[in-house]
């Protein structure tokens, strides 16, 4: 996949250099020569990845990135420091800072062109899931899920998949302060450690003596429950090939033996964070499409999910020949419960019949709160005369126990009417099915109220 | 990136033929030697690519097909044709029954491998806005994103970039009755064209006389509004390295010349059929998180977003040394309003309050319906002085002119009470600032209301 790269260095020929390696692998290039062009370019929102030189006159790379990742806008955008001296104390400094990668000058091709791949394969998911194409502008989505969560600073849970001892114990040594560490030595015997516990990443040794390390990765990206987990491979001169193709199956980092502690710790972090940061994003926004299909007040579904599940459900049965019923239930009186109680004793009432109403049902059924005090359930696999029979089961319970008002535990009889109606043989539509059940319970409201009306046809 | 593939075929040796092929590309391979167990297998949710053969006893390929594609929860798999025959009749109808692409028998690697990674990359991107890894099953996610549009025949708007006139007279031929075509000569040219237009997709020919196809393709790839555009490369025979780069680069498919019609059609029209699923997908994750985030009644933000915005604003200001206030404003009397003209009246003095709130404050400030009767606006480089100048114009708006409540036009007098805060240099937070505009309400509250009260400190 190409992208757009951000090279920042204040020395032309660097700039340069980059540029033109980068070009021959057809990715496209946008320079800058000092900090506050980088974080104007960024901030126009065109830049996939940043390569960024530490050692600048006036603002320094620590300090850009500092910058990028404080700011909602730009904190998304991965930033790989290029620093001169390989030292663990910069690559601290950087991981404070934030951010993402580090290169080493000279930087050789292979690591250069892994790492900027590698960055840009995971940027491009986590662009989809902020919906860069479309309107996000408009909605501001950006900080909605960007909330920034109190600073994660958890020791990682790590896996060490390596089945040579003595490799085994240095890399524990190395991770002692740094992760709670699970060491397995068998190869598939690892695989299914990773999917059976909540790891934020797994290291895999190369060294393997009759298993391909690859077929390992192979299947633990493949499968769902380890689809993100990150795969640091642990590599031995010479093994560039491998690695290459491990990035092309989707590994996110490699380091080279014999290990150097800094950089297994900085790097080690650094796909921690992204993973956590990635987590966070998904679950803002499934928790943000929940908040836009359950009702708040009753923790039902809402209208606009019964909208678009009702004609699934509907399809799906008479594509498989099965029965489907639907009841629509509407409180009686419940004006005048409002009128005399308030809205709070309303809204206690609604909730207290929607904790009933899902009591009564099967975890199948589709129960929604369909606006005001109409309550709609869709039942998947019934027929007409058990759902008349789940509809008066429904009504009676209503009846039977009053229902307790504000926190004086005042006792209010309630009543429901409740309009049935069942998919028919023939030509049906969902139009239709909501209409029988809609004249069902007028006709249950004109016939007296509490008590439920069954429209065959 | 790896994936899992299903193969199915009810003749084993050719299952194991693309089974040791795929597997040698580490791929994970699973297998079916007939459509319910394809089927099933889909159902179960591990699949990321099928490989369909066309000619099976019992249940054919084109069924299985169908039956996949109808089913909102497997209509997402991109299912690859197998055919023996390679005619246009068979491509017809497996588009017909939905299917993603097509390969002919005997299959060669290069087509296989390319068609494979090709779907499994925009798979990918897809399950990332499906959210697959998140808790799908609990909201139904799945049909929710995956309302079926009245199915889209328009014809697709295309784009040709070919400097030779001869093969560009050609496509056009072939495309008359199924495509809307632009045809550009240039190069650097047809870049422009393609960001300037909606096109569905762009055809490349790779034989410029002076220029880089690939460089072309990157090109589109990089530019956000390109970005989605479906791209296939028209190549000649020997092409096979720059074909593989290309699909590297992110083209979507390729032709060989001299350009079989039928086969360009085909191609085509799954390209666009898929580019057209995906946006609808994207259009539909945004409407709902726009729905979470917007108040039903007023069209105003929600106090959920405000809660995640004013952290945001309130950071930025204080990086920045600007100013910032907020008010808030609450209806007076409102109960009284409710409780003469009923719920309808009340929501229509809350919605004209809003219409007129917003009228009243610029682009960049955020009115939010805080919940009930208040609302709050937060105001970016805006200090008290202003603040409360804006705050005065409001109540004053609000207090000249009568509301109209009903379809009868009836007129009713409204007032409202305005807190309004503002940041202060050194030590404050966003805590603060709201208990302070809280406060200023309350004083106006009690003096008498009708007010505009500010909270220096």
């Amino acid at each position: 996949m190409t992208a757009r790269i951000l090279v920042v260095d204040d020395v032309p020929a660097n700039v340069k250099l980059l540029e033109v390696r980068l070009l021959a692998e057809y990715f496209e290039v946008l320079t800058a020569s000092n900090g506050e062009d980088a974080i104007e370019t960024c901030e126009n929102g065109k830049v996939d990845v940043v390569l960024l030189d530490v050692m600048m006159p006036g603002m320094d790379g620590f300090e850009v990135c500092r910058r990028l990742k404080g700011d909602p806008a730009t904190a998304h955008i991965p930033v790989v420091m290029i620093t001169a001296l390989d030292q663990g104390s910069d690559r601290i400094r950087g991981l404070e800072a934030g951010a993402d990668d580090f290169l080493t000058k000279p930087v050789n091709d292979l690591q250069l062109m892994t790492r900027v791949k590698s960055l840009v394969r995971l940027k491009t998911l986590t662009d989809e899931l902020r919906l860069r194409a479309a309107t996000t502008r408009d909605i501001g989505i950006e900080e909605l899920l960007s909330r920034r969560l109190p600073e994660e600073q958890a020791v990682p849970k790590v896996l060490l998949i390596d089945e040579r001892p003595s490799s085994c114990d240095r890399i524990a040594r190395h991770l002692r302060d740094h992760a709670v560490l699970e060491v397995v030595n068998d190869p598939q015997a690892g695989f299914f450690e990773a999917a059976a516990a909540p790891y934020e990443c797994v290291l895999i040794s190369t060294a393997f003596s009759s298993y391909d390390p690859l077929r390992l990765c192979s299947q633990i990206r493949s499968l769902d429950r380890t689809r993100f987990l990150p795969i640091i491979l642990l590599a031995n001169v010479g093994e560039e090939e491998r690695i290459i193709r491990g990035l092309e199956l989707g590994i996110n980092d490699y380091l080279m033996r014999p290990v150097d502690p800094h950089e297994l710790i900085a790097r080690l972090r650094t796909q921690v964070k992204r993973k956590r940061y990635n987590d966070q994003l998904r679950a803002s926004v499934t928790e943000t499409i929940e908040m836009a299909v359950i009702d708040g007040l009753t923790g039902l579904h809402n209208r606009r999910y019964l909208d678009s599940h009702l004609n699934t459900l509907f399809d799906r049965a008479v594509s498989r020949r099965r029965p489907l019923s639907l009841m629509i239930t509407d409180l009686d009186r419940f004006k005048s419960i409002n009128d005399t109680y308030g809205h709070d004793g309303g809204d206690d009432v609604l909730r207290e019949f929607a904790r009933r109403l899902r009591k009564n049902v099967r975890g199948i059924d589709l129960a929604c709160r369909f606006g005001g005090e109409e309550f709609v359930v869709v039942m998947p696999d019934t027929d007409a005369m058990i759902a008349e029979k789940v509809a008066e089961r429904i009504r009676a319970e209503i009846e039977r126990h009053p229902f307790e008002i504000g926190s004086s535990g005042q006792l209010l009889n309630v009543t429901v009417s409740v309009g049935v109606s069942s998919i028919l043989r023939g030509v049906d539509s969902v139009e239709q099915l909501m209409k029988r059940a809609d004249l069902a319970l007028y006709e249950a409201k004109t016939g007296g109220r509490n008590r439920v009306v069954a429209k065959a046809a």
